[in-house]
């Protein structure tokens, strides 16, 4: 579901305060300000700015706020957002695992869940997790399903965000095109909205530690290889949904190009993703089985499992060095399961990414690793869907269907 | 010089019609509208959108049209855009050419002119020559330097775009740094963006035949090769302004690594630009030079060339994979001078990624050869400064000036 298909998205009648969306958005960064300093801000009449202020602390999105400020005369009433008036469910579904948060309208989290879960359960069963799970935790965080301002959630394939259906997605059967927000509309009386895992764990750690930077690029390492592209602080999905797929990109320069499962060879998730590390070392002797054996070995100080990791660094590397030509982001974020091996991973991309691309691309580029972890999915889950429906036009819509309620 | 920094971005004065800007963008479309049906638009007061209309048309900018419509009663008086009321010097500057159109504000070009003229001759000469024709034109269209809106320049090497600055230029000796909107401003009251030339040549092509397509990639393959990035119909420059250099990316999949001159080996410019080609032919025993000569060769049905030219295709259709699966657009325009070898460069591209992106990111792919051809890069340049100087800030901030002038 688009912001544009978003319930009640349609113009706004005239008593519905236009522009109250507007005025809310200069409200987000959640500072109080009064009447006269909104109208300072926006240059518009202080009557206009009375009925939107008016309009929004009706809708509870707004409320005054303590410590009026004195100029002398009488005392001005501050207002700021109303964070607690709403609440976000946002959810990331993982190969096996399923993790919930509940976040209030500034994206704060107020309560939060995870339990394994399989994937290949399929759409119906997981998602009856989730809007069992969903609604237990909005309780838990004080709230009822009523107060939801959306759902967003975090599938591992490719999603058409459009119409939040899974797209042919290779580690979920039976998910192809379901349609999964009329499944949890069943359960949740608001939007939902639905992407691919690795844009909104680029969306995540943007908004959590990188929100200043314009360009950024996402890199998850784990059983396949995938990215999440933040451009002009936005994210880019590209035209179908699959941009960041570069889990069967051929990697340059390869002394031998290994067979991958998808039929081609040479691609970058068959020698640098988890499972293709593992099996590398078990052809030496090793016995580790995927992304989190190659960790424990590496973590045990099996030099063969550093070398290893190092070359695959190397070899993500080679493909990143491309991407930094096309994209010149100024950060890149390497994180999923493998780069819990650390500075090993780390230290390989850098070496190929600086050998290759040219001064001016890397001279203000940073490769770090995620800070966010294994929370980044749902936290940027979270962040879509305040973006979505805290937009001026879904609020100015939300505005005029209460009062026509 | 970013849009922010256009003289007059500061927010307009409670006496300016704030506002007004954002009711200009409705009109951009070029049709005529009464009051009645903006306010309907836009949800705004009768009396607020008559208040808006009167100072866009004090300015110029708008003016009332013809064929009232008559609903039975009085007719009411319409109103459109008015779009020879300010013009756009737009300005390609190439390795060895200069090209200039002067628009008006729907960006149709009103008049247009081309000369060679060396890069080499530095930023002062070629500067001058600008001044010099530029205002010429500006006549020749019927108009005076007074008129314009702003001035666009596409040079052919990386530039900051926020700044106007060359950023080392390779093949621009003496462009270093070079503050060009200083330089311009000394003929021209006006604003002046410069960006580099494939991406305006990206810019151009999608407004011209390409607008309803959100992502598209534009890849010029000339001396160097290049690439202008559209990703949700707006430009994509990256971080320093470096996106889409793709001359030095590494090719995947190369039997031997040809030495680049920048240092590095199996550059996709040491491989697929014309000079490479034209190199390999002469290896070869054909006597051709860049790529006029191989292009010359191709039309002259010289086999060798056909087959160099179609292996040209496959090495960048091997980068152009990666870009695919990265970028995911729907359509990729391959422009440049070697692009006017025809469909035996396109074919080997096509050859290339076809094999190697997943079938979600092709299925609704579309490899084709440039429309706009030589004129892109000046269409480009014009959209660019239209886009900057009649977003609805610049527009308010405008007539702010006007109204305190």
């Amino acid at each position: 579901m688009t912001t544009d298909q978003l319930p009640g998205s349609a113009q706004p009648g005239p008593g519905a305060a236009p522009g109250a969306g507007a005025l809310f958005q200069l409200l987000r960064d959640g500072r109080a300000r009064t009447r006269a300093e909104l109208a300072q801000i926006t240059s518009l009449a202080r009557s206009t700015v009375a009925t939107r202020v008016d309009a929004l602390i009706r809708s509870g999105l707004v409320a005054p706020v303590g410590g009026a400020v004195s100029t002398g005369g009488r005392p001005s009433a501050r207002f700021a957002i109303n964070a607690t008036s709403r609440v976000v469910l946002a959810v990331d579904v993982g190969a096996s695992h399923v993790s919930l948060v509940v976040t209030d309208l500034s994206g704060l989290v107020l309560a939060e869940h995870a339990e394994a879960l399989s994937v290949e359960a399929g759409p119906e069963r997981v998602l009856a997790v989730v809007a069992e799970r969903g609604t237990a935790l909005v309780e838990t965080a004080g709230h009822t399903t009523q107060d939801l301002a959306g759902v967003g959630i975090g599938l591992p394939g490719p999603v058409a965000h459009d119409t939040g259906r899974p797209a042919d997605p290779p580690i979920m059967p039976g998910w192809h095109d379901h349609d999964v927000p009329a499944t949890l509309a069943r359960t949740f009386a608001a939007p939902v909205l639905v992407d691919n895992d690795v844009n909104l764990m680029a969306l995540g750690e943007h908004r959590a530690h990188w929100s200043r930077v314009d360009h950024l690029l996402f890199v998850k390492v784990a059983t396949g290889i995938g990215a999440g592209i933040i451009a002009d602080h936005r994210l880019d999905r590209g035209a179908q949904g699959t941009a960041g797929d570069l889990g069967h990109v051929q990697v340059p320069g390869l002394d031998a190009e290994a067979p991958c499962r998808c039929g081609n060879t040479g691609c970058l998730e068959a020698v640098a993703a988890g499972p293709a590390v593992a099996a590398r070392l078990r052809e030496q002797g090793l016995d580790v089985d995927g992304s989190a054996g190659v960790v424990a070995a590496v973590q045990a100080g099996e030099l063969l499992a550093v070398h290893a990791v190092r070359q695959a660094g190397r070899d993500l590397g080679a493909v990143l060095a491309t991407c930094v030509s096309l994209l010149n982001p100024s950060v890149i974020v390497v994180g999923g399961e493998l780069a819990e091996a650390g500075e090993h991973l780390l230290a390989g991309v850098r070496e190929a990414v600086y050998q290759r691309s040219l001064p001016l691309a890397t001279t203000n580029l940073r490769i770090v690793p995620s800070r966010t972890g294994a929370g980044a999915g749902a936290l940027g889950a979270a962040a879509m869907v305040l973006d979505a429906v805290l937009a001026p036009a879904a609020v100015d819509a939300y505005l005029a269907e209460r009062r026509s309620a």
